[in-house]
């Protein structure tokens, strides 16, 4: 096993990564940026290293300077946590050039599955289920508007290297594809350095639901049940739950067997996800991408089936076998993850950083808090928005539901808006109650509620 | 169901009463001493009444004004939490007779195992082992003496009104037992205002083991497994564990069993204990007494077995049926609960009240915080020093006490000194690790580590 560790990430998942290791009794280095000195994982970790400025790209994305880091603390491992460089096949490289074992796929792996074209054709020879759309990028314009006009509106426009919703189109006819395709195009150039984009069938009111994995390096894989990530906002996940309200068993079983298909398919030895877009109305599943890093919501498969994820993640990087066969995964309780952002839901979801007064996370029964804020703490303009996750789980899905309700209620903090209220509001509704909600739901939702 | 209900009690526990209230749509009323006031339990209750100043006499214990609260607010039922009024069965049949449900057992039935000496001879009749001793109260010392030495020391003397160790000696011959049991009787007398003491033969080395029962009002009875209590300072506990860690699992069904049958006998119809002794050396089990209230460390089997006790406490007192049959419930998983206290565990266990600068909790996979204290709070000298419960659920002991271990490095408080420093220093410890203690592990530990 790795005597050290270190970190290549910030907030509440850098802090999930140190608590794994101080379980397993492994030394943990934290990386930080000049912004994120006063920052929690800083303090909990055994060592840490200032790795530049604010900017993310000078500090957590500068590559040299984390391979610095970890030369200079005399690491084994690199856990890159999710966002920042957690995909970058290149970073991996250098890892493994260095001799430090990146907590991760392999390059190739990772490069691979983020060109979301070539993952599509991989998973289509697998066998999995894919939408009708473009064999590969798409050429032009031209072929964008022949292919459109073959298939049927509507259609999605999306990057190869996309994620995060950028370089994403929906067209509904010729005009708005011919737009959204320049556009797609130019967001993608800016954003990812690469314009190629292809086209997928659209399917409308779609469930995102994703499968949970995990493989090892001896060839086994199996999955943790599926994850229902449908209430978004800005093609970003607000809510999470565990299992999909709407499956049958039969249905659930047939997921995870394809999810599993799918992994085994790339020879996959990480933890990874499985995104697939489900078709209420025909009952279908169709692969949407695959994400070669533990997630944000990783937590709700934890709850429900009891596995410590990130420890098992940390075990595979270091050559040992799965703890546990598919027969030994069980789905025991429901679990649901609200995701608290310091922003204002009633304006638009702007951004809401600065000084945290105070902060009183909930507890009781049932209730798991993944947060680095404390009393004091400034949020900083520079980061993702996210700064507690709040996870109820229950014996039923009705539990955890009211568990989340009153977990939120008694969630306070002074100084920053955050999503709360929505949360609140969300869990009052009786649609989402009820389950019957899709990725088009929060939007509508927001609307009645706030724009009438 | 009922659809308000009045906390008769403050802290930890009022707490997590409302949550159950809240996860169940039922209002909550808290009660108040001026103390109090700043209190958590006040703020998330629906409604708070002040009941009388400081002092546990004049509020929480005075009967009179929590009914009136209770009149006023116009609840359906009263819970009584732990401690207080929770084992009164006067105040029990006051609810009663003013047609408002106690959520607890019967006025007889808290009495008759209120009184130490009736539960034992109860428990002998329905054939649960227990230690040999008197039989019923001891007339006077010359009684105790005969009997002793027929029996052979060492004796433990018990106030039949006891708990919380008070009116409670150990004696080792003729010369102690003498002295000792002046001293219960005189102890016992000024703590419950009952002198009486019995006699039972003193089991050395032994181990705190106690299983969670919980029965309906239609005659079903069911076990949630055992609890490892043995560590305990001044007779008081301060780490639990589920399940206790060297009973094999013919063992661990034969105690359910036998607490079953208890309960059976006496007809039980809420959440109760029943706490027996376990001889290690002689592998014996012995009645130690009834515990008629919902526990402190109920919580560890809440983990263990993911039944929220607190939710069913209630229902079964509304005259639900259980919702689980016997073999419904199953043991998932390890868990262990470690009480932080205000207090200097350095220097003897002093109180250490005052007000609290900062406090941050611990968090993360497996972790469960029951507390209501807050930055800013301000611990009062007049109630017990418990300010937390921290909780941790894994999938092997193993597990659960590395996660306790990294949640108490974590947990931070400014202002008072608490317990935790000795539950870190416990976890490191190889004997505790390897589950042998028992009920005289903590004294000497305390003893070797600090005393030198």
């Amino acid at each position: 096993m790795f005597e050290k560790i270190l970190i290549a990430n910030r907030g509440e998942i850098a802090l999930r990564i140190i608590r794994a290791c101080k379980e397993m009794g492994i030394r943990s280095v934290a990386v930080y940026s000049e912004a994120d000195a006063e920052s929690l994982h800083v303090e909990m970790a055994d060592e840490a290293v200032c790795i530049g400025p604010a900017s993310s790209a000078q500090s957590y994305l500068k590559v040299s300077n984390i391979i610095s880091a970890a030369e200079v603390t005399d690491v084994d491992a690199i856990h890159p946590g999710y966002g920042f460089l957690a995909e970058n096949a290149h970073f991996a490289e250098i890892c493994e050039s260095c001799n430090i074992t990146f907590i991760g796929p392999s390059p190739d792996l990772i490069r691979n599955m983020g060109d979301k074209a070539i993952a599509r054709d991989t998973m289509k020879a697998a066998g999995v289920p894919i939408t009708p759309g473009s064999e590969g990028i798409l050429r032009d314009k031209d072929e964008a508007l022949e292919l459109a006009r073959s298939m049927g509106y509507p259609v999605l426009i999306k990057a190869v290297a996309g994620g995060g919703g950028k370089g994403m189109r929906v067209a509904h006819n010729d005009v708005s594809l011919a737009q959204g395709f320049m556009m797609a195009q130019n967001e993608a150039e800016s954003a990812f350095g690469n314009p190629d984009c292809f086209m997928e069938k659209y399917i409308e009111s779609a469930r995102h639901v994703e499968v949970q994995i995990i493989g090892d390096k001896h060839g086994n894989v199996v999955h943790l049940g599926e994850r229902d990530c449908s209430i978004q906002r800005r093609h970003q996940k607000l809510v999470e739950e565990s299992p999909c309200p709407t499956l049958t068993d039969e249905q659930r079983e047939e997921l995870g067997a394809i999810a599993v298909r799918a992994a085994k398919a790339v020879n996959y030895n990480s933890a990874g996800t499985i995104e697939f877009l489900y078709d209420e109305k025909e009952q279908k599943f169709y692969f949407m991408e695959m994400n070669t890093r533990i997630q944000v919501e990783h937590t709700v498969s934890e709850e429900v089936t009891d596995i410590d994820l990130m420890k098992e993640q940390i075990r595979v990087a270091a050559g040992e076998k799965l703890a546990f066969t598919q027969d030994e995964v069980s789905v025991h309780h429901h679990a649901i993850e609200f995701r608290v952002n310091a922003e204002d839901p009633y304006k638009n979801f702007t951004p809401s950083p600065g000084n945290v007064e105070a902060v009183h996370f909930p507890g009781g029964p049932g209730i798991r808090v993944d947060s680095h804020v404390y009393s004091g703490y400034t949020i900083s303009p520079y980061y993702d928005s996210m700064i507690a996750k709040i996870i109820a789980r229950g014996a039923t899905r009705e539990e955890a539901l009211n568990r989340l309700h009153r977990a939120l209620e008694e969630f306070e903090i002074s100084g920053p808006n955050t999503s709360v209220p929505l949360g609140e509001a969300l869990l009052q509704d009786e649609r989402f109650r009820k389950g019957e909600y899709n990725t088009a739901f929060l939007e509508k939702f927001m609307h009645d509620k706030f724009c009438r």
